[in-house]
């Protein structure tokens, strides 16, 4: 069983870009064009909504397969349209695969041990299935929340042992009151730091061949300093690194989150680049019907910017 | 618009009863003359496994309704069978409503701002739906996870008041581990400690009528000391305890949830009901045919057991 951080890595210097693309579609943001040819068939119902994400979603990863790793749906989105929705996350993550992309669920699941075992079997493993089993949603990692301790985290990380799954769990989010419980001082340093210290403490020891585990964390782009201090204490662990772009942090602020080999982290973008058709500076050049040629144009220069940055600081691996 | 903790009060009452039960399926444990009618129909599908749950949680609901104000399905049990297990979650919210109880969704949902949004819109409230909006899961009440402060908190409060709906947040989680993170010292008391007074600072203005507010507390039955404590500090919000049955605790362990009044409680239990059929003492009195009224005897007398105790103590209201 392949460990998810070589997958991830392999991924990585085969495109080599650490940008992963956020697939958060929202109704009234995606092209007129997609949803009219939609409901002609299906009407203005749930079922069009779930045909519209996997319609524009497979436009996007068409756009940007070869110039990301990895890709990262964030379940808000779709589970709002209820059991529609979730079909087009299922369709969206098999897309994605089948385009040689890895996927994060981003779902940041909870719970006590048998709950977190349910949302650990269904995201990452196997789920009872009469005499025998099946695959779940068969991501290839999912964000999760430690506020209840390791017994709510053992469960995704067997399943990252017995299916080489990762986990990035929640440690220092990327909005503006993400300090009013992280940051709170306790005995042993911030709470953020001490959920820095838990992710480490529970590394799993089957790590990958390059040296990283597959228990990684959130590191939020917008709170730079911190994530220079994390990268000391989880030396082993991949940073999923959201707050790029439309939240603020631009290729500067996302350094620290690497180490000095130049591999660790991922940087999310979501807005900005599936929706780069309306957005500075891509409205200008593309319209709604090229939003492909947008996204595409967008992830190409926020590959760019990174690599280039990384590159300023000795850390750019090629 | 109603305020949900009037809402719940007045099922209490009518009910006489502070039973939750919670609605986790699992297939391996549902009686087998429910799964050999739906696979004769279906074949041993995903689509199977959505209408056996139906199937199962209707009979459930139909054993306890009178006997209980309010039900907790908890969403990972549903959830791992992807979109068809999301359509037997919505379709029991629908039939647990239409037979007059209160649904609280058990996801502890969590993320940043504009996501937590989606997450309020699709549980509580209202989605985007081409040029109008349309409800989501229309849940009574959801569990959310505080860990990235106000602001992922906000929009499930907004909805709490822009459609009389509850939140319930995680401060003390009931599984052995729950200490890791929530009992670290910090400046202000332990974490769930300011985890509590953040809860009771987010209360919101527009209190019930009965003086609760819609902003309530996950409080584990495991922890009875810290529950008696954490009641001084949220007065005014409603706590949802888990861990009574099968967790171990017992009706002595939750008192110390409930207000002076007598209000102020949900307690959950969810195997020691919904599987009694096969646990002590029921199993020898009922056959796994007779699973409902194995539930129906089990609600009672956890009803009777927490009436009792509570009467006991002197907080009986009635």
């Amino acid at each position: 069983m392949s460990n998810f951080t070589d997958k991830l890595k392999a991924a990585i210097d085969e495109k080599e870009s650490f940008v992963c693309v956020g697939l958060d579609p929202r109704l009234n943001r995606i092209p007129d064009h997609i949803k009219e040819e939609v409901v002609k068939e299906y009407g203005k119902t749930k079922e069009a909504v779930a045909e519209i994400f996997i319609k524009f979603n497979k436009g996007i990863i068409d756009a940007v397969h070869q110039h990301v790793p990895i890709v990262k749906p964030q379940i808000a989105f779709y589970e709002q349209y209820g059991h529609q929705g979730i079909r087009a996350y299922e369709e969206t993550i098999k897309y994605a695969q089948k385009k040689g992309l890895l996927v994060i669920a981003d779902a940041k699941r909870n719970d006590i041990g048998s709950t977190a075992q349910a949302y650990a079997d269904g995201y990452l493993g196997e789920v009872d299935f009469w005499e025998e089993s099946e695959f779940g949603f068969g991501a290839d990692a999912l964000t999760v929340n430690g506020y209840l301790g390791i017994d709510g985290i053992q469960p995704f990380i067997d399943s990252c042992e017995d299916y080489g799954k990762g986990i990035f769990i929640l440690v220092r989010t990327s909005n503006p009151s993400a300090g009013d419980l992280q940051d709170l001082e306790t005995d042993n340093g911030k709470v953020y730091e001490t959920m820095a210290e838990l992710v480490n403490d529970w590394r799993i020891e089957s790590k990958g061949k390059n040296g990283y585990s597959a228990v990684g964390a959130v590191v939020g782009a917008t709170y730079p300093q911190e994530a220079e201090e994390l990268r000391e204490v989880m030396k082993e662990s991949y940073f999923l690194v959201p707050g790029y772009g439309a939240q603020g942090a631009g290729a500067k602020e996302v350094i620290p989150a690497f180490n000095e080999d130049g591999y660790g982290a991922v940087v999310n973008s979501a807005r900005g680049i599936i929706f780069a058709y309306e957005r500075k500076p891509w409205q200008e050049q593309f319209s709604a019907e090229e939003y492909q040629e947008a996204s595409q144009a967008a992830v190409k220069a926020m590959r760019n910017d990174i690599n280039e940055t990384l590159d300023e600081y000795g850390k750019l691996p090629w």
